[in-house]
């Protein structure tokens, strides 16, 4: 409602807390990763869940709106709906979101769900696609990660495979993984020997499954740092599919995926109080316009990174306001003056987008549009 | 999208995950809190940023729809636009701000705010309210908390009261205080002593502005622990402005503001995957369902509450994922097969519910009605 539809000349001009996204880094960020696909010779399906839009569906598939990967099923809906097609909805799925994935297999040329476990086989079993299709399907492999999938070197993952290839009912794609070790690297170098040992054990279990007699026509490998940097071996792969590095954020500048400059989204905001007795101050930020990811890791510099004020920390949150000092030597007030702007890098950027309902696109400083993404499950 | 927006029948045939609102628990929670104000003989303000709903708005003021709070400006022009009025926006006004703070002072017979700087206050002498009106501003004060407000004891306290009292285009109000230290407290015992406490410090800085020949109108205090166990002292205060109490949340729990079967509001999601190895399993419901808040603690139960299971443990989360274990001991699988329903309390429902576009009420098990929260600035 109110002044907020219009739209604003500059960033400079935005309601304050706001979501911002540099139109020409996202640029860069999509050219690099195509560049690094096509180099290793692999292909990129890009995931949708760290910005839910259209228009960031489009610049990620060059404009080709095809071969994509969504975390939920309102993503899929949102994107079958706008005429997006080759869709991966890369989730185990449960006997209790068939339905809604039939109906989405029905619209779509290419629509392809994730099984780990035998209960997800048998649910898959005993569903039928519909209209004599088969369901395509991807095996989740757990290559240690402990979060979902089978595990890469257990019996279960042999036999699931071979349930999967002799199902008449399922077509069997390959196996699917989500390289999440990568955000335990620090820098490029460990990066690329964890991609390394990841490919490794995904190529020793193609093979195992070979020696069964399960052929695998894909290995898709997620994770923003992993496909950032990604290790030489990775080329014998067929699709990488991360999603983060559209915007990147601190945590991937952290680990090493990206520099500063790369980062697309900031949170702009501004500073409201000045708490000089405790030097501190108060920005119109908190927990709901910045997300409470990273508090956790209590890092001695604060999980985000005020652009341009490296002196600067966040020390809470409360839900519309945030608090900002130091790791401990004085603030100068006079440099942050009631009503300044503060523009602030994100820890985690899939958390905060999600928190706004709209995203601000600027060229240089100008706002270019106004972006809205999809929500819910 | 999609099947979604069909009514479901009972809470056990939604889609995972969702928000569940218990309408029978809220209508207590608000005849209890009234039950309190009108026994002290205060005033209840009741506090909007928690549901962001019309429904409830209406609820919570008895359906008068008058003598709310707010803490954005969207909240004030989304509550503005379906006619509430009296609507008091609880955060520290800055000069960027008042252009829509005029706005809805033309549309509203009462639309207060709030100066706790000499900046702010400058900006509102500066700034006419337009239309020969006045500005309705209170003062809000810091009684220790160290957030935002002018400290107490100070002689700026004082000084700003002064300028309020003197300035002819203000009309000062009184006193605005967010009582935040009762969220430290642990126990009805501890709460009341906190609200005692900050009451004595309030009716001392009262009685220093009358001995400066400042009299203030108003003294409103805030936050659900101290308005769920009131010290009788409180009597003394004008107002009571808490938000929280109508959903109520683990941590309110925890704190001793209300029981378990006080909290209304829960996320319902399903076992999606076992990692028996591991003794975990997976939950649809990650950050984007459930909210970090809360995971910084380390509680050694976790931060939420599994309904009628206390033995699990959250033990961390993904943007759809979170990963459910115990604080030990061996979990049973059998009593979480996969696709079976865990409700979930979260541990701040302030945080949970804003990550929601609707939320499902239900009257014992059967959906009744989805409601709508505002978002944004």
């Amino acid at each position: 409602m109110a002044a907020d539809d219009k739209l604003p000349e500059t960033i400079y001009d935005v309601n304050t807390p706001a979501f911002l996204l540099d139109l020409d880094v996202m640029k860069k960020n999509v050219a690099r990763m195509k560049e690094t696909c096509d180099r290793l010779g692999v292909q990129l399906r890009p995931h949708m869940k760290t910005h839910k839009t259209i228009e960031l569906g489009e610049m990620m598939t060059d404009g080709t709106k095809t071969c994509l990967e969504v975390s939920t099923l309102d993503e899929a809906e949102f994107y079958a709906s706008h005429g997006f097609d080759d869709i991966l909805y890369a989730y185990p799925i449960t006997q209790q979101k068939l339905d809604r994935c039939r109906r989405l297999a029905e619209k779509l040329e290419k629509f392809h769900i994730m099984v780990e476990s035998p209960e997800s086989m048998e649910a898959l079993k005993t569903t039928p696609r519909g209209s004599d299709k088969l369901w395509s399907v991807f095996l989740e492999i757990d290559l240690g990660l402990g979060r979902t999938g089978v595990e890469w070197d257990s019996d279960m993952a042999l036999t699931l495979a071979r349930e999967a290839a002799n199902c008449p009912g399922i077509d069997f794609r390959g196996l699917y993984v989500h390289s999440g070790d990568s955000y335990g690297a620090k820098g490029p170098d460990q990066i690329r020997q964890t991609g390394k040992k990841n490919t490794d054990k995904l190529l020793q279990l193609k093979v195992r499954l070979a020696e069964a007699g399960v052929t695998c026509a894909t290995l898709v490998m997620g994770s923003t740092p992993g496909c950032s940097h990604p290790d030489d071996s990775m080329a014998q792969l067929d699709t990488f599919s991360p999603g983060n590095y559209i915007f990147f954020d601190a945590m991937q500048k952290r680990i090493g995926s990206c520099e500063e400059k790369d980062i697309a989204c900031r949170v702009v905001c501004r500073v409201i109080s000045h708490k000089k007795s405790l030097n501190k101050m108060t920005i119109d930020a908190g927990f709901l316009a910045i997300s409470h990811d990273g508090m956790e890791l209590g890092l001695p510099e604060g999980p985000v990174i005020f652009q341009g004020h490296p002196e600067l920390k966040l020390l809470g949150m409360c839900q519309e306001l945030g608090s900002v000092g130091t790791q401990g030597e004085p603030l100068d007030f006079s440099k942050y003056p009631i009503g300044s702007l503060l523009f602030v890098y994100p820890h985690h950027s899939c958390a905060t987008a999600a928190l706004y309902d709209k995203y601000y696109v600027h060229s240089g400083d100008k706002i270019d549009g106004i972006w809205k993404p999809t929500r819910g499950w």
